[in-house]
């Protein structure tokens, strides 16, 4: 079975992304977890470049890690310094990494214009920096810059840079796609010319994303005989992003036969992906292949009969095999089966021919009806759950609240109030809160109330809140009275979840979206007490 | 000059997307921004399957559409119909579009197992169908489903499928690649194959995004000879989402010198993705190809300073040509040309050395900085261009609210009551309504104090009404207290206008584009008095 490496920058070039920002703690996390899910190489820094990078290496050092080597990132010496006056190098060799990875000018129009040398020049910078480094550390990676663009240029002189570090002792000549703007044809090309020149070399493949064609680009490279893939966790990287290699890795080990972290590491994939974007605290991508939640998501009903015969007829893979699960989701086309599919998922076995399952659909056909909308709002759709299997949530009972917004100048934000009367465990609790806003206030006001109860209560925070005006309402209605659906997303240490609210009033919309939010947290915290 | 079609289907495929949820009012928006694209075809929904798309053809009726033609989107007769007696084949015809598409199973897994039919009798219901379409009908578009495993699993039938739907009359065979499983050079075999066994054929291609590579196996089919490219806006679609039109058509127009919907078309590439993100109430994906926010952004110093000698140094394209700009970020470079782009759109002439424009620019950056975002919101930056420009509007000044929500009972919605005091041609109107919430209070409220003066106010009516958390501002904040922003868009007989507002308090925000939007009514009704 023919192998390939995986070479990965998340720590490096997925950090240049705009929207990521890790910390040297942080970074050596992902490292770790990275080396467990089986990748060859974590490119974890420039260590030239920034300070973060910096401590990186001197935390790392004497960790240990199984599968995978560190490599230290940087560029070909300064023109005017000699290899031994060079800061950038003298600061790749500070980092003590097996491996160290330099990058150098391929594209003429780059050495000329950005570097601003003659082009010989540039050839020397990358023959001292490789030679100098390969006498000093087990390996030298060579990172060719824009390769692809300077083979549209200038193919002999993008091919003599290749040789320059090839003949100075690199151990693998990475081609990079820069700006991400090559065609797959593109790549096609190139890569074929260069094992017709180069045909011992160990090549490597560098994609960005920026015409939407890294992952394709990537495969063809690999496909045409380069035995090494660089990319990054969820695509992350500057501008568009690199080669996303929570896709790379399952097409070349589940569609085209080759050996990278293995089966049985594939499995990690998924949590590997979430662990990143959690640590970055960025929201993991839906609709992500492989790995995203919606990726082995049904909707229709069409689809959902099908899938329910022979999973094959809308998945293309197993999704167990990247650690994903088929979901089915909930919606106003939903039938019996789905119900029960959803429950099951949730850990209810119910009987199709029991009343409770009739209780619960004409429920939720009512609320659907209404404009509730489950698909989305799986913690809601539990509470009713519960409530149809006749153990409703009983840990507060609403009374009354009042809120007041009072705007009194025309660039001051407004003045809000909130008071609510809960009945707590036989007690009647009333609280007032300010908010910015009357959901703030009253979701202030509530949890006052409540907090002494359930200390458990302080950990959540919301995350996201989202109204919209519901289809056909508005037309009906019209003016600013039409039917709003809020859903609002929470959280704590151990989970998200997503509740609803529907009504005219948004604050009345709100108001159930918070309390379902309360109750759900109140009602997970109970089983996990209970195990 | 080759010419590849563009066929959209955001509005039917994309809204299968777990996210998405479109009214048929949000549909009409967004066909009339496809049309303005210049897009072909506009799949608009399955009018047989839901009654939201079925909506829609009643609504979009009579509406004039420059470039696109709609189409209407269904599946073969069912097996123990015929096609007279077909509903859904009934509801096509129904939504009186002069173009229809079928889909229908050419993978033989799919015949037997989802549809439960022999092989010869699917054949059948292609042929009965498609023929039945097109004697009532100036094109049907026969999609081929899930034609790539099908040609893997059983080529031979697979592609008689495709011959029963081209000798019925189909105008053209679309290959969908339904699982989105397959690997460019499968797609590349299965598309040689085709034209090998119906040279004459019309070919389309309809890819999905399982693989990441939905974009790379679009233009691999079009490169071998197909002449019309399927997808969506951003890429939405089941799952992992459908070939993702904003990166398709770039890299048709400006790398494989193929024209869709030309160069000049290509310059409202972005803006159009952002309409339908935001009209989704979905936030844009930063780090998305061609027109994502990050896109054109520059991190990196190194990058920076090579950007400044040639921007080709890290830019594949030039960012104008989709209509996106560089962003140099931490340098705070905007884009003073956007504006100029922006105000000629809306019929002003500005000097890029006005004073105005540099005021402008301030006052922008300003808002933007605090999550306004005025590329949705034509009528709020109209009038701040109206400020900017020295000609403040004087219609009614603001001096007073006061809103009260209160709940006193579980199941009922709450009391709300608004009070305003505002200035009204030198007098002081003190007016007080009820309402569905306190936003419609305060709108009934205000206008009952205006429309005395302003006879007009009575014809505009709220048709949507939408509101985000502001990315960023969650992380900061937490808790309900986080930013918001509100989009309202009002009508009247004449047009349609988008006004919004920022705030911690979705009162305040919510009032901000209340007030925007009756400014803009009231300028609008003086602008059409003065001719």
């Amino acid at each position: 079975m023919r192998k390939v490496t995986v070479y990965d920058t998340t720590l490096r070039d997925g950090a240049q992304a705009e929207e990521l920002n890790l910390t040297s703690e942080d970074k050596v996390r992902i490292a770790h977890r990275l080396d467990d899910l089986g990748i060859h190489y974590i490119e974890a820094g420039w260590p030239g470049s920034n300070p973060t990078d910096k401590k990186f290496f001197e935390i790392v050092k004497g960790d240990t890690f199984e599968n995978a080597k560190l490599t230290a990132f940087g560029s070909t010496h300064l023109a005017k310094k000699t290899p031994e006056q060079d800061p950038n190098l003298a600061a790749l060799l500070a980092a003590d990494t097996p491996v160290i990875t330099i990058f150098g000018k391929t594209w003429d129009l780059h050495a000329t214009t950005a570097l601003g040398v003659p082009l010989e020049r540039n050839l020397e910078l990358i023959a001292n920096s490789v030679g100098y480094l390969k006498e000093r550390v087990d390996e030298v990676i060579f990172d060719a810059e824009h390769f692809f663009d300077g083979y549209k240029n200038n193919p002999a002189y993008a091919l003599e840079a290749l040789k320059a570090a090839q003949d100075a002792g690199a151990s693998r000549l990475v081609l990079c796609d820069t700006n991400g703007g090559s065609l797959t044809t593109e790549i096609s090309e190139a890569v074929r010319a260069v094992f017709d020149e180069l045909p011992d070399a160990a090549i490597g493949i560098h994609a960005h994303n920026d015409s939407e064609l890294a992952v394709a680009n990537s495969l063809e490279a690999i496909r045409l005989g380069a035995s090494q893939v660089q990319g990054t966790v969820n695509g992350y990287g500057e501008r568009c992003g690199n080669a996303n290699l929570c896709s790379v890795i399952p097409n070349l080990e589940l569609k085209m036969g080759i050996e990278t972290i293995g089966r049985e590491n594939l499995k990690r994939l998924m949590i590997t992906s979430h662990f990143v974007s959690e640590t970055a605290n960025l929201r993991p991508f839906m609709r992500q292949p492989f790995v995203g939640a919606s990726a082995f998501a049904h909707k229709g009903g069409v689809h959902v009969s099908a899938i329910l015969k022979d999973a094959r007829t809308y998945e293309h893979i197993p999704p167990e095999t990247v650690g994903n699960e088929q979901r089915v989701l909930l919606s106003d086309q939903a039938g019996k089966s789905n119900i029960l599919f959803k429950a099951r998922e949730l850990g209810y076995e119910l009987d199709k021919q029991d009343a409770t399952v009739d209780r619960l659909l004409k429920e939720l056909k009512l609320k659907e009806s209404m404009g509730y909308e489950y698909s989305v709002a799986d913690a809601s759709f539990e509470l009713i759950l519960q409530q149809a299997l006749g153990k409703p949530l009983d840990y507060f009972h609403f009374r009354n609240f009042f809120v007041v917004d009072a705007k009194r100048e025309e660039d001051a934000e407004p003045f809000t109030e909130a008071t609510v009367i809960v009945d707590v465990k036989g007690q009647v609790e009333h609280t007032a809160a300010t908010g910015m806003g009357p959901v703030n206030a009253l979701d202030r006001a509530l949890r006052k109330g409540l907090e002494r109860f359930y200390p458990g209560l302080s950990e959540i925070r919301l995350l996201d809140f989202k109204v919209r005006v519901l289809s056909g309402a508005v037309r009906d209605t019209g003016g600013t009275a039409s039917f709003v659906r809020v859903l609002v997303e929470t959280g704590d240490k151990h989970e998200r979840w997503t509740t609803m609210g529907v009504s005219h009033n948004i604050i009345e919309a709100s108001w159930q979206a918070v309390v379902d939010a309360i109750n759900y947290k109140l009602f997970r915290d109970d089983q996990r007490r209970k195990g």
